[in-house]
């Protein structure tokens, strides 16, 4: 028998991707979905459905009042909040972040950041779970593990990284027309000003103990899905160890992987929910770091149904596709 | 009258865009071309033509064979290598970076560096030019300026470089395929291994007097042209002091505009010879500047151009576009 | 000294286009532009200013008003609609066409319906001109000549047209979604319901003298600009025949290009006030002639410069680039 | 226990496909690959493999000798070959349409034309397939039924037909570079020049009884998958009845699926094994028929399996994804 599952915000290209990858789950089923024709809301009925677990893939600020409704209604269910709502760890930094007071202030350290190869532990069994975001993911699962380590110099962290245009969802914004976007690039939010910097800094400060301030800029592509992210660090030994670390931290997980030879490209991790990272050298004293996944599965969706697999104690890949180790003549890119 | 020019390689992508270009300029008419089929190569027969001006845009390697032919041939011609054999110092740096012997040493050192903002004044009456790399256009411009001024950390140097699929050229590798490409991107040569760092390096060390070890990723965008480069320094100003240097060193110039507010973006460079910098904070001790420029012109065929008009002595814009400062209502994206 | 003109509706990319042609035109300068942020209209304070001409820009509906006013306010000025306000015959037509009733009835039949190669001789000294739809130049200048000569069956006439997404405007629409139309393609309005299928049929009877009905299907491209039309028709003589019929019909014209060989491409087109047609055999009895244009150009701002130029007596190809004959070596894809 | 399969040419884009479906089936295990570098054919090998079932997804002339040796050296297997070799009912036509001699040529007329809803009887058993064009594929499938029951002209056939660029094979030739390919947009072997012609001409006549010359326009499009084509036809009936015709002829079918409304996208059938088929009104008299379908996998790979499913007696469905009916909300063009 299969467990039932809501989602909120079904039209959007997350909650779009939820239902997606939900339907090749073996243990779920989709009870119900609301969603929205674009800018209005029709959400309010799914509050009423029984399921065993909801994904709120709605915008932040509405994400919490709904979460906050199902803990109470639906006390036993898991809620997976892919908004960056319970992401930060206090008011205060939510209201930096976000500009705007949090709805539900009393859930604020309630979720478990479900960044799964990080907190695993602590998935198992959880009944709120927030899930990281997209940028985020890509900068700390190569970044902890070598913070952890005290490997690269916690005061010069750069992250500079690129996104498909999924990232930015699926709204109405002049800068995301076809004929503004295609053969464009740029850059936005630069140097320390875009919201995942908050919930990077506060989970490496939970996960290594280290206070940190990134530079970070992210960069828009002409793609509709995957990041690239190149984090530049200072290493404290030579690039073996470095690599060596990290292939030691994600030994045996299904999903991150550490790979030789040249970095990894968004057509590796695509419809994928795998994370590559790779190391090389740079000038002496400096490293890089790359690591590549698909906004939409392991930077969204897909982690969203790992850590429901997680949290209900079911298979950890259940309903998710890994390309690795790819197939001879590789994955291809044609797909 | 109009000066008589001869283009060799006529038929790649930058060799087409000089002849693009010409063929608007006021005083310089295209009085021959030379192509190849691809891997097919042509081009004796412009060694007898006579012309006031040519431009090499062949490969590296055999450029320099033809620069010394013409040295010889036409002494009094000015004569512009779009190729990387003279960009680098000595015949040890060639070696090192491009992993051949080097066709005509004697020629190493007779060129001036085509990198017109920084060596107008040895430009002007130049009969040898080597113009410099896409890539060396775009981390060069931005940091001569701060490093010669000593407002930034030489140990601490970092170019995040992304560019148009144009500057790999017209060549048939199955990567450069549009299934392959489109869709897909990813960084190559990472760390210290591109051979732009050689002659970014040496123009550092000419231009700063410092001598310094870059950190350099380039990645392929799927679009056509352009480049935008983001570096990672740390500096020893604040980011207005930072911004000001670079505003003041490129004050008054046609082509290289320190931009306020957000990131230039390729759309506002693209088919331009300007290059357009802007500087922002990262986390404190750190700042991020991003310049945007066509690498087929300003990267390529514009600054060939603007050489030309440098050395023959006219006026330095003759037959080259800028789009600074914006018309209301912006360039746009849709050209 | 140069002309005054003002256009409105300056930031949709139609508007965007004319302004970028008229900086590049040597007898006429922008003396003013009126735009909207997108949805929002602010044109009113142009209708005050003075000009020698006035291109209009804007929606359906909105455009007949301004035309009105302006011929009013100005009767000694050329006013150059570039909706489809003024390319109908009688309101009945506008109706069915546009479901609406016009704005402007007493309009109707005072504007000369710019398809410069048609309309030649009514053009010079018009003071009011409706500029034909893209679609509509791209069925019509391959299409008169065979008809007006019974060339082809009128009863058999069938155009399968694909444009780029400037072609619907800079609209906010989620199908014009980066993320909706990348690596997308489709059909719309098909069989006989586009706008544009009433202007054809209109400007067919006007100057062939034959009442056809078209079959028309237009298609959506995922790139920013160009029109590829084939059109298939039913011959009464050979395709040589037909061929030299256009080649006549255009000689000595400086868009309109007849092409033996291959088929015409957008590439060949792109950014030029060209258009490019060619004709082939197809199974007994059938023939398809293509033509390719730029819709945002010879489509559109172009041939508006066009009628300008035209109206005002000067040189037609004033302020406007034709890439025919090309070079040699091809104008090339990558600009 | 699951049946060995395998593939030749498992590195182009066809084979790739295939073997990505066949790691999905339930019956099938891939036994072998054998690929080439790119122009360098290494597939000697696998003709030593024992396999239930091969699938030869190379070169036409290379493919009809391997078909050869397979049915000598494995008797009881399926071969299934996706090159053109098999697909032309004489060696007089093989020599029209391919311009060369037939290497197998005592296999003419021996293999199952294996467009599976209109051959699937004779598909049962079958051990020798040649899987149709990917372009003939969407000509014939709404077209048979049309012609057999005579509902359009015969002599009045005319389509105009648009596919993604790995239609053209990972070829390394020039006009399929990135920067030649994006942005633009062409017609290609117009009129009545295509090699599908010849497969697509005599289908018609096994399936249909009618001798008919269709004109056929084959388009390629910036995107990496899918075919739409346009067929322009003379109905004897109305639309209603055309497109009863069409749901009455593949009511039931798992794949093949007439839609009301708007025609199909290519998002609508991307990475599935759908046909999706839509009927409208034209100028009176005429009628135009849109058919949808991914070329790597209704129109290659995914017919392969489905004939492959045939021929054993498997599921027909078996490894085969459909988007039909697609769920609430869309399947979404983001994916």
């Amino acid at each position: 028998m299969s467990a039932r599952v809501g989602v909120f915000g079904a039209t959007g290209y997350t909650g779009r991707e939820v239902v997606r990858l939900l339907r090749r789950h073996p243990r779920a089923r989709v009870a119900f979905t609301t969603g929205s024709a674009t800018g209005h809301l029709a959400h309010e009925a799914g509050l009423d459905e029984a399921a065993e677990a909801y994904f709120l893939a709605m915008p932040h600020g509405i994400a919490a009042t709904y979460a906050s409704r199902l803990r109470e209604a639906r006390p036993d269910s898991v809620v997976i909040d892919l908004s960056g709502d319970l992401r930060l760890p206090t008011v205060e930094s939510y209201r930096r972040w976000y500009g705007q007071e949090h709805k539900a202030p009393h859930l604020i350290g309630k979720a478990v950041f479900g960044l799964c190869e990080a907190y695993r532990e602590r998935l198992a069994g959880a009944r709120l779970v927030s899930n990281p975001g997209c940028y985020a993911t890509s900068v700390l699962l190569p970044l902890i593990p070598l913070l952890r380590e005290g490997l690269v110099d916690p005061a010069d962290l750069v992250a500079d990284a690129k996104s498909g245009a999924t990232g930015a969802g699926r709204t109405l914004r002049e800068d995301l027309l076809f004929c503004e976007l295609a053969e464009d690039f740029s850059a936005y939010s630069p140097g320390r000003t875009h919201r995942h910097v908050g919930e990077i800094e506060a989970a490496l400060a939970d996960r290594t103990g280290r206070t940190v301030e990134l530079t970070f800029c992210p960069h828009l592509l002409p793609v509709k899905r995957g990041i690239l992210t190149a984090l530049y660090v200072k290493p404290k030994v030579d690039v073996a160890e470095l690599r060596g670390a990290l292939k030691r931290a994600y030994d045996g997980t299904a999903f991150v992987h550490v790979v030789d030879g040249a970095p990894p490209r968004l057509s590796d991790v695509v419809e994928t929910n795998d994370c590559r990272i790779s190391v090389h050298a740079g000038a002496p004293g400096h490293a890089v770091v790359f690591s590549a996944l698909d906004n939409l599965v392991k930077g969204a969706a897909g982690q969203a149904i790992q850590n429901l697999n997680l949290a209900m104690g079911w298979p950890e890949t259940d309903g998710l596709v890994s390309a690795f180790p790819p197939p001879p003549g590789g994955t291809g890119a044609a797909s």
